[in-house]
């Protein structure tokens, strides 16, 4: 039997929203540590690891691992009939194909519990190895986001290179160019609005804004982004979850990119 | 001749709002008594009776019984003119085919007149007995509209369940199921905060959610909603207008459900 | 060699928004005076004319007149990456084909900039006469704003009468007729809040309300707008930018319009 019950339940409908556009069908993966997910998004391009780590619940019960598909617009929608301060309890019965959603409301007046139905998905869980990073730089979330957005008018995609000095996004497109620069800063009131470079060496890489944009979704989990760059590794972008775990997405980047510019 | 002065004219802006989208034509019916309105909805299911008594006006003259043929959807278009402030007067002269209707700005700075053909409208004034309940349930209406538009996301139509405890509005869909229970609950800070049943008999009736959630859209006229039950009736839903009158609409419940669900 | 710097970048990013929609390509004129632009719109009906003086920029520096062709949309695409609180800086260098835009955060953390490639534009500039007016009308701009938006759902024109009492806004449409009045009122708390006229002689006006609605798109950059009538000339509404300079906007009245009435 499980019954995880998450005071903040919010968070779900965060994590629901951050995700659902990028992957339509996924597993949820119940053990003793926590509720986890691994999925690609639906063109297999990019890879979404999400953990909420079983501490993080009010009340944990995992009798066995259980693998549970989901279509995860249908729970995104059933999740959006949570209040912003309601109490989330995911309950399913060993063997059941259901799960049921059950929304508190602080008062108790109101309880709702959504049944949906579960799904067979394959899936094969990728390992992934903790790596070095030449490069990783940790920003506001919303200024992450704004970038993204802003070099979207402009161009399809954004190289990203990170020096000592900061970190640029530069973009081009029909109409013009773009760059924007943003210096390592530490010296902010609040430690959530500093940009904070740790470098190794250079990098510059080179994404599609399209994904970006997607990630960028997640920001309401988390004021601060970590960015992860390698030239051998696909990047790394994540938002921590309050003290319970993260969401993490992973994308490869462009190489054919330089290849086109020194054409004639 | 009509002359109908009435200082919180955001309020008729609201009713307008309520019902424009739910009926397309219909005759205002205006006596010494008030300022009433009794019509179908477009396609003949659901039923809305409006009263705007004539004490609520600051001025009501209506020398005799009239009624005013109008297109809603038009009469709308011209209230949103209305600042919110304004004080709104509805003028139409003995035997003229048009209506006017005057919006003065509080500081009396900016006057404006719309002027309304009227429209010639058969309607039979239905007599609508006061009834016995089943059971009356009283709730937020905002709570009431947060739940059928909920439900909507899943199926298309709600079962509305009282029985002491509480109401339970229950919906399936080819995603899963729903059920939402809200508790009697009167120990509230304020009044219109509470959820009061008044219960005869246990009583269960299914709904088309489409004219719920249409209903809901007077939720700005008051702060409670009041949902009369009866298993040989069709339900009332009614939201009061400030020491004026209310607006209810009427709707028969749907009875091939039950059949439906006893078949293999 | 030309740069100019201003502080208050939120200022071209509102001149942009006004006037992105009305005209398509224009030539951005550079002297030592200022900044300017005179363009019709794309339907040669309406004439746009912009300045914004050499003294409102923290710095100027234009070594020759130049004319910058650019399109208005990509123009506008671009400065919405600025932020709110942005410096922005326009550069060009002598003979290029590109403009650049800088865009410093406050905090100067973030340093964007975006270059756009400039347009040959046939243009002539029309000498536009100072003039004697019939008829001048200042108030608040969010109300002229609200009143070519309330009028638009009646009607396609507007006709603008000034009397010494005050000015009239009447439209007529198949739904009905409409008429707002606003008296001349100088005994208001805040100067921005008057309606005040100044009136040779009386003057009724026709015009189209969709390039009067275009023209309200400006209304983000003044409390007030400035309306010149007069029955010989275009009609002037006009807008302040605070101590910098001005949008105008002139439209030729419809003289169709009497003659359509007196028909049978």
């Amino acid at each position: 039997m499980l019954e995880l019950r998450l005071v903040q339940g919010s968070l779900l409908k965060k994590v629901m929203d951050s995700i659902k556009d990028l992957v339509n069908d996924a597993n949820f993966d119940c053990s003793a540590t926590g509720f986890s997910l691994q999925a690609m998004d639906s063109s297999h391009v990019a890879l979404v690891a999400l953990l909420l780590r079983s501490e993080g619940f009010e009340h944990y019960r995992c009798d066995r691992n259980i693998s549970m598909g989901m279509n995860l617009g249908n729970m995104a929608k059933m999740l959006k009939c949570a209040g912003n301060d309601d109490i989330i309890t995911i309950k399913a019965d060993d063997g059941s194909d259901t799960v049921t959603f059950m929304f508190e409301s602080p008062t108790q007046d109101k309880i709702a519990d959504f049944e949906m139905k579960l799904m067979d998905i394959d899936s094969e869980h990728l390992g992934i190895p903790e790596a070095e990073y030449h490069a990783i730089v940790r920003m506001p979330s919303a200024e992450f986001a704004r970038i993204c957005k802003d070099l979207s008018s402009i161009g399809d995609t954004v190289v990203i290179s990170v020096t000592k000095e900061g970190v640029k996004f530069s973009t081009r497109g029909d109409i013009g160019t773009a760059n924007i620069v943003c210096r390592q800063n530490t010296t902010v009131d609040k430690p959530e609005e500093a940009t904070v470079i740790e470098m190794n060496e250079p990098v510059s890489l080179t994404f599609a804004l399209r994904y970006m944009n997607s990630f960028t979704k997640a920001s309401p989990l988390s004021s601060t982004v970590t960015i992860s760059l390698s030239s051998e590794l696909p990047v790394v972008v994540e938002y921590k979850i309050a003290e319970m775990g993260y969401i993490r997405f992973y994308l490869a980047p462009k190489i054919e990119e330089e290849e086109d510019e020194s054409k004639p």
